[in-house]
């Protein structure tokens, strides 16, 4: 594999339930993250079924374009399982029974207490020159076969016994090919659309050197900026070219980032709590809970939050919040002077030194052409003082609520830093 | 195709994004599921890059095995979009402009008063002997070409354009190669765990005739199980034989089946408060928002889902439900007697029928060695009456949150499903 160019790897992943709707291969997800770490790029994925035939034509074609195969699953004790014979086929190699693989198999029986059977012993089969690949957690051994040039690997296909033995057993044999390592960087920005931020970011992709990759994911209401860039191990000018193109894009972004590590936007504001000491309490009318849901999500919340009313009713908006009758009857329940009575009833009901309410029309029905589905007002109460911020979000009923969600959590992210600027308790740390 | 055997189809997604962890190729989900409908099997699916050799290897590679190829993706405007020219390199077919096309092209942009930019142009060639598949959602069409006995389609990436094509042009050409049609059935079941499942459907299994295929799909709390069939259209006898094994199926796991169509557990409740005419209020502790959430994510649901109260905080289930301090500092927050008093505290304070609590700890931190994490009470108050369950839970914070949701909603299921039996107004509806 010390050709000039870089070594073209396959994953085939053996199982028809992954041809299926059902089921997604998600163990190639995580081998090709960690082949990135290793400076190394997926060139091809294959899915392919239990059938020794199909399965056989998909190793064909891998041996004659790829110079590094991962074969995962098929190695299990069944009749389905036929991995190794066909790889075995297909290299005209012979199959060797290892006693001492059986005798492995036959003590993690033995430890649990159950009698192996006998389906099992195809288990302690090897191809002919294979090298074991050691499964703690599993009867089946993995594989390492060369076969002039390539390498290929048979690995078990659950998760919990490929991952550690595809870090075990396969990244150190992948030194060789290693081209040094990938340095990665991500930024998390809330509050901008995607064609917003391409907008702002036009001027940063030029200056984005050649072997840097930029790449933005964008859901509603939250983006992810990830950097990465090909690099020696130590290499100091790689990782100040990455730091130039990061400080430009936050310049960019400027207070729409929340975060230089890939964490979610409740996480942020939790922190930004912890640092401020302050509590916060929700009033959620059409989100229904995802608020609470979201910030309860990460571990130690119950330090600031306190409580939310999840007011679906009229009636618990009059009881439980003190919002006047008058005022729902007078402006709606989705309103700007309902959101504003929400967010100050919370605040002084609950005791919080934060209110935040959210009321609006989720759908699918219940909208006018004054107040549309999607329609939703956001108040915060802080001491003496409401805002309220008025959104039309689209999408159906699951997405209104998720972004609407997202914007409460947003502009609370947005006051909090406010206030730990002021105080100036949270310099430098508020991004 | 006419061959005795199934023709073999493999679906090529083309795109560097989908070899990285960051996508994953959905499409080929909808595909495989729309085969199957059809009673089509998908025999490999293939992720590749968008550079040309590697393209080019892929495609080579299954025209050598496939029958049907459907490569999704790389028919845009860019640089990067090169299906189109390899795969008439790989066909040895010129590439010819279809002036036709570059007019639909154009009108497109007009219509949306913007210029077309020059790049699209390329959109315009088609491969020679290729049928146009229309793409009213884009501006790419799709391809169709026959190679000897083979056939190919060019489809695009994006869901809302590869979709609708999908559906109106391929399905339809697909009709020669089409062997009958797959019945499918799904019932959902919940509060049993998997090895539960299948002891009790131990003897279901030799009674699925060889056709036939049952799959079981386990989640914490929620189990799918799937019957499919391939059949010939109107075939009593296949239908006969899945309502005889649907209806074992349903003996054996008795009231844990909540529906029998592939519906959340949400949404059974949902319909069940519907029939019943009662309403619902929650206090929700340490699942955070998480049930009110879920019942919200139910269009409709307002009719019967007053109100949810989160109390985090020990002051907000004193003030807001009621619950005597006294017993909190008896019993701790996560009790027996507490969830009792947030229940009975619930249904009182907000008018509804029903009141349903839970309190537990969600960890990582907070457990003991008698309260350890994953102890979760939940309780339901009716007229007059108040039970609680004890749950522990395994698994991280968000996975005991997601359990005891689910859990405290399947209470909620059955005690609809008795007072509905009792009144008789449910009933044969009730599954």
């Amino acid at each position: 594999m010390k050709k000039a160019r870089a070594p073209r790897i396959e994953v085939i992943a053996v199982g028809s339930e992954l041809l299926t709707d059902r089921f997604q291969d998600t163990n190639s997800l995580y081998l090709s993250r960690r082949l990135a770490d290793w400076g190394l790029r997926l060139s091809f994925k294959t899915v392919v079924g239990d059938e020794a035939e199909d399965l056989g034509m998909a190793i064909r074609s891998s041996l004659r374009r790829a110079d590094l195969i991962l074969i995962m699953g098929g190695l299990g004790p069944t009749e389905d399982d036929r991995t190794r014979e066909t790889l075995a086929g297909c290299l005209k190699r012979r199959m060797i029974f290892r006693p001492e693989i059986l005798k492995n198999i036959e003590a993690r029986f033995r430890k649990r207490r159950l009698p192996m059977p006998p389906s099992n012993r195809k288990q302690a089969y090897l191809l002919q020159g294979a090298e074991i690949l050691p499964n703690p957690h599993g009867t089946a051994p993995g594989q390492w076969i060369r076969q002039g040039r390539k390498m290929i690997a048979l690995l078990p296909g659950p998760p919990r016994e490929l991952i550690p033995m595809f870090e075990d057993h396969i990244l150190p044999r992948l030194e060789e090919a290693k081209q040094g390592c990938l340095i990665r960087r991500v930024l998390k920005a809330a509050g901008l659309g995607e064609s917003t931020m391409e907008e702002r970011l036009r001027d940063v992709y030029p200056a984005v050197p050649p072997n840097m990759i930029l790449t933005t994911l964008a859901a509603p209401g939250d983006i992810e900026i990830q950097l990465s860039m090909a690099s020696r191990d130590n290499d100091i000018e790689a990782v100040s070219a990455m730091d130039r193109v990061t400080e430009m894009i936050e310049s960019r972004l400027g207070s729409c980032v929340y975060a230089r590590d890939n964490i979610r936007l409740e996480s942020a504001v939790a922190q930004l709590f912890s640092l401020s000491g302050l509590t916060l309490a929700c009033a959620e009318s059409c989100t229904g809970g995802l608020i609470g849901h979201r910030l309860t999500d990460v571990p130690g919340s119950s330090a600031f939050f306190l409580e939310s009313v999840v007011s679906y009713a009229n009636t618990s908006k009059i009881r439980r919040l003190g919002v006047p009758r008058a005022v729902i009857e007078k402006y709606g329940a989705v309103s700007r002077p309902v959101a504003e009575a929400m967010a100050e009833g919370i605040r002084k009901t609950s005791g919080a030194d934060i209110g935040l309410a959210v009321t609006g029309i989720a759908g699918p029905s219940g909208g006018t052409l004054r107040k549309p589905v999607g329609l939703v007002f956001i108040a915060l109460a802080d001491e003496g003082k409401v805002d309220v911020v008025r959104n039309v979000f689209p999408g159906n009923r699951n997405q209104i609520k998720a972004q609407a969600s997202q914007k409460a959590l947003d502009i609370l992210r947005l006051h909090l830093q406010k206030i730990l600027r002021r105080t100036s308790l949270g310099q430098g740390r508020t991004a």
